[in-house]
Parts: structure tokens; C-alpha cells; sequence
């Protein structure tokens, strides 16, 4: 790289984003200012040059997106939206950076009204939900055409959100689909937060994106003109595009820039002043000279143009075209779509028999048809999990295809239907086995935090995996997720309580539902058909006791509530009033009235929780009287029925337990 | 890829692998065929020409490590360790694949003793500890040299462990530290569950490999002789090696061999009669003819001389040499080694100031410098975690390193780590944060499952993160990884738990410990000394009640034990008699006898739980009257005081909570 060209005479568009981050550091006492500095000029380019966006309406669906991979470097974000306009980030916002209850909070949290799209910090999670935001538009556009969906998903990405396997297996899916309207800018500044790249990385990262199938351009990332330039070329090419910007870390702090100390060493005062004197910027903190805000501003209407005309040819669009078009932006499902549901409940009772879990939830979203704005995505189980179906494939040839193959990439997958979600328009499953779920778990996190309706679904949810073993059967899974705020956790006992869970969790907007299913059979426990969604309290009894006062509840789970039934009669035959109560959803039940969960839980009864599953988490429904069935520990490979005998996860165990604490 | 030639004439030794496998399968009714029947030649070539291996002393120190990361390949392992005369895998084993108790499970089950090096089945991990084992042993050659610690880490690997990102990291960092003895072979079919590998893959993988600083070497994989002579090649380069194997999936069953189906569709005995036809193995079921099983078990000795001489120059090392390197690969710590500890103990009281968490724990890690087998990987975060000190680096030009640079790599470190216990000879430290320790979980899940005894650290473990914001502040992971079975949770108070933790973490051989420390200061809450470990039965009385029958009890972990000990003191001098319980490890206090924790947790008293994080799994210690002060959700950006108090985890409410129950 040549000598650094000073900052001052050409850049001040960039210079404002600097001192906005380096007055708000100052002030908040901590931040990291590696990223705004460093990444001022493309940031500057690309908001000013490139970027369609409408600060007067944030959420305009065919906005570009634009993602901070980095969100470390959040006072980047802050400041862009500050300068270009946004309403709600007045400068009184941006002093507040950092201290409770402001919107410039650390990490940026998802907050579309106001122009940030996803929540970031965790590396990696970004550029994978702007690779799922990029799958959206491009069924979308498929869907609508180029008038009503046609934009770019730009991210910015430091080397941490590269190194991660996340980001890694962004790079390999997003090359393979070819998805040409997803541009990155690597902040090419070779520091990490132990110091030089070089501790750590080896690789020729640009060549590895090459490999990948993408677009690499190679840029001094604080020339204006060639990241214009770079920019412009990226949006042309029909490869997804990742702009290799070589930058120097924290550019403008003179004490610290290029160095380890550049990514969030504490600023001072004095570093302020040094600046202002080095970039020639003689403005008090905070304060933004009138033409250069003006600057800014126009470039915020910059769009207003392709707005309106955007508008127009929405309006101009048929009224059930651009009646369908709003119905999947504000999320809405059509009228009268849980008739198929009803339906398959019915159906399902006539039939009578049982049928493996997770082919229940297949045949009942095969049925689903009329929601086109579900994607399904599944991580190289297509076969044993079968959500396939009448779907066809996404590919770099067909964007109209609603199922994505995504490799055996599971966290991907999950971070992808975050971005989908995020991005509106459409409401994505993703599928994989339950003991996979760790592998997905950190994004699924993210989806509970940004209260995300994506749907996680499971297959082989416990030790009735069988013969393939314990890495391949959780057992703690379940209450690991149950653990997750904002997360419903939803394990359906037959076909009819699965009926009500999807329509319970397509209904559910404000967080992500998370649907586990057995591999196994599951024996119909809900034989007479009501029209309500017994499902919708999250518990209930199944059974009631009989013959006298209730002495003995069974509580249970999915595949265990058949083994609780069983267990039911038998205590009944010996003349012990027994209820079972179905637990399909333990936070729906919370959120029950007090009463409504005593007259479920029963009083003063003998209590049994019954789950394939480990007991922690179990207690808080038990009581002190309390037992539990279940697993006390990892699986072993076995045929599912041995291992449920090995286990003692039996009705006649459940018998015992119950008699034994009467 | 030029024609296939016929199988039967030049390898019968590959080709009882596959009839083992075939028959196996059939028998079972279910298996994996592709992975055994594709890498046929590939194993046979490695395990008759290059494996350092002694069926007779499966656990000699210096065998070359063998791991199938295509775990659920398993019946391949199975055939090579039956063939090659592992004492354990007779042929009645071999005929009891998948029946309950075989030794033959589903995955290869972690069984060192009988030459299982890992358990393998969540794709992605086996080629990370594979990795990790790499370390180890460059590590340990740098400490005893050439003579005693000298051998190749070869690792089975198909296209999905190659997808994931965990597999990803790992071929990055490989390449940057040059691991020039670990040794892929990659069983490229072009084949995973989905069907062809071009639905989700499209980079050229041997060109990703040479990206990061591979040797790659693409061979036929059927071809004996060319197998053999790449492996040659692979073991004189310096660069980490990965065979590129072109193969034919379930190659022999002519019905499914190449197509989707050959991965894991049925088998029945038409296609193992078939095969018999088309290969020419006119044998019965499990028979091997006399001449190949001897030619298997002249291979199985074939390192004889080698371990002779390995055994010889052990015992000529210096007495102390030989005494530390048995010492190492026992596992056993040193004499006296928890001096440091007891005089750290008393030291901190003596000081009687706090100290933030996670720098209490690098404080005491530092002091142990007289174990040369700990080595310590983090994820790129030294300066906040602080446990480099005097540490050196592991690097490609200095192996005598004990601190590895994983950069933003947290799962590889966590698999990685698992490889390096698996190895022996080493303890292995992962640390970094633990809202990031979903990156790292399915790695822990493997290490709990095997019972490795890695050390997995964690800092900033609440919203005591402060202004980072919710995606770094931890709620639900404590909670999520108490769930796990076999593995210890220990959060201690202060400097004195810390100590006493660690020295129980070090001495705890049967499985993974995670150690959770604050990012905050933690006040001294032990302030009068004790020889005794308080925290060994996971759980104590850290201030009685006074005055009286207690009647409340406040237990808490970590940083609120301070809390608690404050709402103590005013609880007691408004004349309610109060205790705290610390509970710095439930999984030890769970272990102990009823009538301790009954003393402990008080009989007949209001419990009030209290910890910076959810709820969940509390109740089993609480009782029907009692309650929690935690969280309820996610955190907020903000300093970490003003946290405490929005989220109202104070004496106060603790108080509050505590009188509400009376």
C-alpha cells in the first residue's frame, strides 16, 4: 500500500462520521473506534454514492440492506444514520452512546423503524443473515419482478467475522448460489484484538473467496473515488462481490492507528484535540459543520427519486398482486389458512394410527401450499426429514424455488433464516436433527433476542434416534432451549396436537418458535376431535382423573405422553384417580394465569413428569412430592424400543414412581 | 477419473473391509455402507503400509492417531481394528453392529483401550480433534523430542465435515500453524445425504485446502499403490497434508455404488450376494480366508520393531525425564502441586481486597507454571482474559509454545481442545467469553460425552459485561449448560473459591470442567482462612444464621454471593436469622448425601435463589415457597451498576423477596 494521502483537504463527508465516533468514545469513557475510523471513507462511499435507502421511510421493502458484520464498530452505524438523517438518531441520541436506555447502544440491536436491520456483535452472525437477507430478495424478486424487489445487501465485515466457521460457510453456500446482489467490504486492516492478523491467519483471504466462486475487487479502502468505483463494479457483476478494502485500523487517532491498541483502546481528550488539529477538523465534539451535514442530508434524499417511483409501480400493480405483495410485508397470513390444518386434524383422527413425528410436520407444511412466502431450508437432511416435498430447489439458476439445500452447514442455516426473517417477506423453517441444534444454537439465540418469527424445526428429538447412538440423541437439549428467553419451545405428542402447535407457532410473530419432533412413530393420543386448539395454553389435561378426587398427575411431552396415557390406565385399574396433563409448549403454559396452571398441575397430587430428556428445568412443575422418568444422562446405540427399556422411560416405571411417592 | 478397474484381483485385503462392513450391515438391518465400502483401499493402504499402531498395546503413546470424522462410517474403524487383531473386536463384535451393548455402536464411542481415539458422529469434530491431537504431539516433541514423542495424526474426512464451518476453521488454522503431520484423506464421492454434492458445494475443495497453506495431493482412491505412494509424500512434506481421494461411494454394491442411496440406503442380502459374485469372495458371512486375516495381522505387528525400540529409549531417559513423561501421560498432577493454591488462598485474604473474576483465575493459572502439560487456547481474546502471561506462543517456527492463538475460532478451540485431552500428555485450557460459548458448545457436549477432562474458561459471565450489550451478556448459558450431563459448571465468588475450584477442576479426571468467571470485580467473600476445600462438596453454609432458627436462606453463585451476604446482614439485623449458601458447583453438590444438603439448603426455611441470570433450574433448590432474584429476559446496554439496579439484583430485592415469603 502507497502512503497514507492525508484526510483532511478531500474527505470531510468522512471525516464527520470520524468525529461523531471519537466525541461519542470520549464521552461514554469505552467503544470500540477501530471500525469507524477505519471504515469511514466506505462507509462515506457507499452511503453517499450507492446505498437506496429512505431515511423518511426506514422500512421501505425494497430498500438495499445494509448489515455491520462488525458490530463492534457500532458508532459507525450510529453516526451514518445520524448524518443521512434518521429521525431517531438526533445528535442528543448520539451523545448518549453507551449510557442505559439510549438507542446507540453497544452492539447495534434490530430495530428496522429505525434503520438498523439485525442485531450484531457476535462475529460472524451478520454477513450470514446478509447472505439470508440476499436469498429473500432474490425469491422475492423472483416472485414479484424487478419493479417491486430489486436490491443489493451490502455488509461490512472485519477479519474476526471471517475467521469464524459461520462466515466460512457463508462464503462457500453464497458462491455456490451465485447470489450476485450480496456485496461485503472487508475491512482489510490486518489487526485483530490480540494484535497482528498474522498470530492467527495465514491465508490469502481474497483468493479464498475466489475459490468460492466470488467477485474480488482490491481497494484502497480510503480512496473515495476507487471504492466508488469498486462499488459500482461490484453491483454490475452477476457474482457475488466482496470488496477486499485495505485500511489502516483506527486511522486518525495518530496514537493509536494501525495498531493493536486502534481496535478499542481507551481514547482520551487529548487524542481528540490531537485529531482535530491532524485532520484539520476545527469543530467542537459533536458539532457538525452546516455544509457538511447538508452534504450528508442530500445524500439521505439521495434515493427519493427511485422511492417514488417504486411507490407508483406498487400501486400500479394489480390489486390482488400488490394485495399479496402487503399481506407478506406486514407479515399477515391469508384469510381462512388454517383450514387445511383443521383438516389434517380431522383426518388424522379418522384415520387412527399413528405416524412418525417429524413426517406428521412435513405432510402438514406440504399442505401449507398456500403460503408462499415460506422458505424451507435444511442442512443435508432432505431425505429423513422430508420437508421437501412439493417444494423445488433455490438455485443460482431459479431464485423461484422455496427450498434451499444448504449443505451440511447448520449454523449457516440458522443465521441465513434470521436474515430472511429480518429482511420480510417471507417466514423461514429451517430443518435439521435435534442433536444438530447446538450447531445452530448461537443463531438461534439471535433470532430469541431479535424476536425473530423464524421457525427452528427438529427431527430425532431423543433417545428414539436409536442404533445411531448418543452423539446422534440429545437429552439435554431440550432444557438448554427452554432455558433461552423470548423462545417458544414447542414438542408435539401426535399428529393433532402437531396441527396445533405450526398453527400456534405461524401465528406467533414477535420471537422464533422452535418445533421438536420424534423420528418415531407417534401413537394418536388426541382421539376425539375438538374444534379448538387445545394446544393454545400451552398445557392441558389430556385425561382426566376419574372415579374420585385426583390423586396422581402425569406430566409429559411428545413421544411420552402415549407411554403416560398407558401408565394412566393402569394406575386407574388399580383405583388411583390419575390425570395426564400434555405439556406441549412450557412457555405458552407460563404465561398462563395462575389459576388456570393449579386447575392443570392439580393440588395436592402426586406429581410425575415423564420426558426422554434429563429433569433439569422439570422441578419447577413437580413440587415437592415430585418424580420424574426420564434420562439421567447421554443415550447409548441401541433399537429406540431397548433403549426405552434400558432407560426405564416405561408405564410400568411410571406406575412405580407414582405409587411410590402416594 | 478413468474406468474403474475390478476389484477383486489385486485386493482382497481391502475387500474383506468390505464384506465385513456389507455383511455387518445387512445383519444389523441398518448401518452406514458408503463411507467403508468407498474408502476400502484408502484405509487398507494407511493401515497395512503406514499406521504406526500396536493392536497389542492400543494405548501406546507414540502410536500414530487414527480418527474417522465420518463417524457414522463406523463399521469401516470397526473391520480395521478387527482385522488388524485388536483384542476387543472379535468377529462375534463385529456380528453384534448396532445391538445393544456392542462394542460396535452406531458412531465410533470414544475407547482409547481398544483403539477408538474419539468419539465421532456430529460431522466437522473428528477432523478438529484430529487437529488438536496435532498440537499435542508438536507440543510434546518439542518437550521430550524425536525419541519418544514423534508420530502422524491421520484423519478419514468426507465432504460434509468439510461444510461445516467447524472444518473450516480448522483447515485455516492448520495451515497457519503448518502442522506438517496432520494428514487428511478425504473421501471425495461426490455424494452426501441430500444427493449430489453440486447441490450445495461448488468451490473446488482441494483448491480452499492450498489456499490456507496445504499440501494437496489428488489420487485415485481405489488405487493401492498410488494411495500408498501419496501417503509417502504426504509424511515427507513440512505442510499439513490432505489426500484428495477420488472414490465411488458404496463401491462393490453395484445397485447403489455412486448414487445417493449408497450413503445409508438399505442393504439386503441380494446385494451382499451380488457383491460376492461381481468381487469375487466366494467366503460366507464374517469368514476372511485364513491367508487375508493373516496378511491383516502381519499388519497389525507390522510396528513391532518400532515399538520395541520406543520402549527402549524410554527407558533409557534420565530417571526424572521418564518419571515426568509417565507422569503426563498418567494424567497425574505433580506432588504438591496445589501449593500455590493454598498459599494464593491465603494471600487473597490477606490482601482482603477483591479482584475483577476472570483476572483471579489468569492469577492462579499463572502460579501453575509447574505444569508444563497445561496448555492454554483462546480465541482471540488475551488481553481481556489475561491467561497468556508467561505463556509463549504455539506457532509454526516454535512449537515449545503453551499458548495457542485460535484467533475468532471458538469452536475449533473447543474441538480442538477435546483432541489434545484425547491425545494425553497435555491439559488443555479454552478460553474465552461465555456469550460465546454457543460457538463453542457442541465441541463440550463431545468432551462431557467422552468424559475428557478439558478445562473450559469463561469470562464475563452476566450482564456485569456492562455496555457491550445483550448479545455479551450471558442469561440463559449457565442454565443451558447445567443441562448437560457430565459436565461441571463452577462459578466461584471470589479469589478463595476461585483457587478452591480450580484445584477441584484439576483434580477432576472424568470429564470436562467450565469455569465461569465475572468480567467484574469480585469482593472478598471467604475473609477467615480455611485448610479445607469449602467448595469440594459444591455447596456450603458461608454465613449462618443468627440469633435464632434460620428462616431464610439466601444461595447464591459467583458475583451475587456478594449480594447475598449484604441482604444477609440486614435481614439479620432486622432480627430474621439468616444464611447464605454459596453454590459454586451443582453438579458436586447434587452428589452429595441428602442429609448434607438438607443441613445446607435448611430445613423448613424461605429460599431465595439468586444469580445474574434466568431462573431456570432453580426450582429444584427452592422449594414451593421460594424465590428467585435473577433475570427474566435478555440484558440491556448500560454500565454494569446501573444493570444491577434496572434489572433489580440488589440486597434490596433480595430483602424484599425474602420478607415477601415469611
Amino acid at each position: 500500500m502507497s502512503a497514507l494521502t492525508p484526510l483532511h483537504a478531500t474527505r470531510p463527508l468522512a471525516n464527520a462520521i470520524r468525529f461523531l465516533a471519537i466525541d461519542a468514545i470520549v464521552r461514554a469513557g469505552e467503544g470500540h473506534q477501530g471500525v469507524p475510523l477505519g471504515m469511514a471513507e466506505i462507509a462515506t462511499a457507499l452511503f453517499t454514492q450507492h446505498l437506496k435507502f429512505n431515511p423518511a421511510d426506514p422500512q421501505w421493502p425494497d430498500r438495499d440492506r445494509f448489515v455491520l458484520s462488525n458490530g463492534h464498530g457500532s458508532m459507525l452505524l450510529y453516526a451514518l444514520l445520524h448524518l443521512s438523517g434518521y429521525a431517531q438518531f438526533g445528535i442528543d441520541e448520539i451523545k448518549s452512546f453507551r449510557a442505559m436506555g439510549s438507542r446507540c447502544e453497544g452492539h447495534p440491536e434490530f430495530d428496522p423503524a429505525a434503520g438498523i436491520e439485525v442485531t450484531t456483535g457476535p462475529l460472524g452472525q451478520g454477513i450470514a443473515n446478509a447472505f439470508g437477507m440476499a436469498v429473500a430478495e432474490a425469491y422475492l424478486n423472483a416472485r414479484f419482478g424487478d419493479g417491486i424487489v430489486n436490491h443489493y445487501t451490502y455488509a461490512f465485515v472485519g477479519d474476526g467475522c471471517l475467521q469464524e466457521g459461520v462466515g466460512q460457510e457463508m462464503i462457500s453456500l453464497a458462491g455456490h448460489l451465485q447470489l450476485g446482489k450480496l456485496i461485503l467490504c472487508w475491512d482489510d486492516n490486518r489487526i485483530t484484538d490480540d494484535g497482528s492478523t498474522s498470530l492467527s491467519i495465514s491465508e490469502d483471504v481474497s483468493a479464498r473467496f475466489r475459490v468460492a466462486g466470488w467477485h474480488v475487487i482490491e481497494v484502497d479502502g480510503h480512496d473515495l473515488d476507487a471504492l466508488s468505483a469498486a462499488l459500482a463494479e461490484a453491483k454490475r457483476d452477476a457474482r457475488p462481490s466482496m470488496l477486499a478494502c485495505r485500511t489502516v485500523i483506527a486511522r486518525g487517532i495518530a496514537r493509536l492507528q494501525g495498531q493493536r491498541g486502534g481496535h478499542s483502546g481507551k481514547l482520551f481528550e487529548a487524542d481528540a484535540d490531537a485529531a482535530r488539529t491532524e485532520l484539520g477538523w476545527a469543530h467542537a465534539p459533536f458539532e457538525i459543520p452546516h455544509d457538511v451535514l447538508e452534504a450528508w442530508r442530500a445524500a439521505g434524499r439521495r434515493s427519493e427519486g427511485e422511492y417514488l417511483a417504486w411507490r407508483e409501480r406498487l400501486a400500479a400493480l394489480p390489486d390482488d398482486a400488490r394485495a399479496e405483495f402487503e399481506r407478506i410485508q406486514a407479515g399477515r397470513l391469508p384469510e381462512g389458512w388454517q383450514r387445511v390444518l383443521e383438516d389434517y386434524k380431522r383426518q388424522s383422527i379418522e384415520r387412527g394410527e399413528g405416524e412418525a413425528g417429524i413426517l406428521i410436520s412435513a405432510e402438514i407444511n406440504d399442505r401449507l401450499a398456500q403460503l408462499p412466502e415460506r422458505m424451507v431450508a435444511c442442512a443435508d437432511l432432505e431425505a429423513p426429514t422430508s420437508h421437501k416435498r412439493s417444494l423445488h430447489a433455490f438455485t443460482a439458476g431459479d431464485r423461484s424455488g422455496a427450498y434451499v439445500h444448504c449443505g451440511v452447514r447448520e449454523h449457516l442455516m440458522g443465521a441465513m433464516a434470521n436474515g430472511m426473517a429480518a429482511h420480510g417477506g417471507v417466514i423461514p423453517l429451517a430443518v435439521t436433527y435435534l442433536a444438530f441444534l447446538d450447531y445452530e444454537r448461537p443463531a438461534m439465540r439471535m433470532a430469541a433476542l431479535m424476536g425473530l418469527p423464524v421457525k427452528f424445526v427438529f427431527s430425532h428429538d431423543s433417545i428414539g434416534v436409536g442404533r445411531n447412538g448418543p452423539t446422534h440423541q440429545p437429552v439435554e437439549i431440550l432444557a438448554s432451549l427452554r432455558a433461552m428467553p423470548n423462545m417458544r419451545v414447542f414438542r408435539p405428542a401426535d399428529a393433532v396436537e402437531a396441527a396445533e402447535c405450526w398453527a400456534l407457532a405461524y401465528e406467533h410473530r414477535s420471537g422464533p418458535s422452535t418445533m421438536v419432533f420424534a423420528r418415531q412413530n407417534l401413537p394418536l393420543v388426541r382421539t376425539r376431535h375438538s374444534a379448538e386448539n387445545r394446544c393454545a395454553r400451552g398445557g392441558y389435561v389430556l385425561a382426566q382423573a376419574e372415579g374420585g378426587k385426583r390423586l396422581v398427575t402425569l406430566l409429559a411431552t411428545g413421544s411420552e405422553v402415549a407411554l403416560a396415557l398407558t401408565a394412566r390406565e393402569r394406575l386407574q385399574r388399580e383405583g388411583i384417580p390419575t390425570a395426564v396433563v400434555s405439556l406441549p409448549c412450557w412457555e405458552v403454559f407460563d404465561e398462563q394465569d395462575p389459576a388456570y396452571r393449579q386447575e392443570v398441575l392439580g393440588t395436592d397430587t402426586v406429581r410425575v413428569g415423564v420426558e426422554a430428556a434429563v429433569r433439569f428445568g422439570w422441578d419447577r412443575y413437580l413440587g415437592e412430592r415430585g418424580a420424574f422418568v426420564g434420562m439421567a444422562g447421554f443415550g447409548a446405540s441401541g433399537p429406540a424400543e431397548d433403549l426405552y427399556q434400558h432407560f426405564g422411560i416405561t408405564p410400568e416405571h411410571i406406575v412405580a414412581e407414582a405409587r411410590r411417592r402416594l
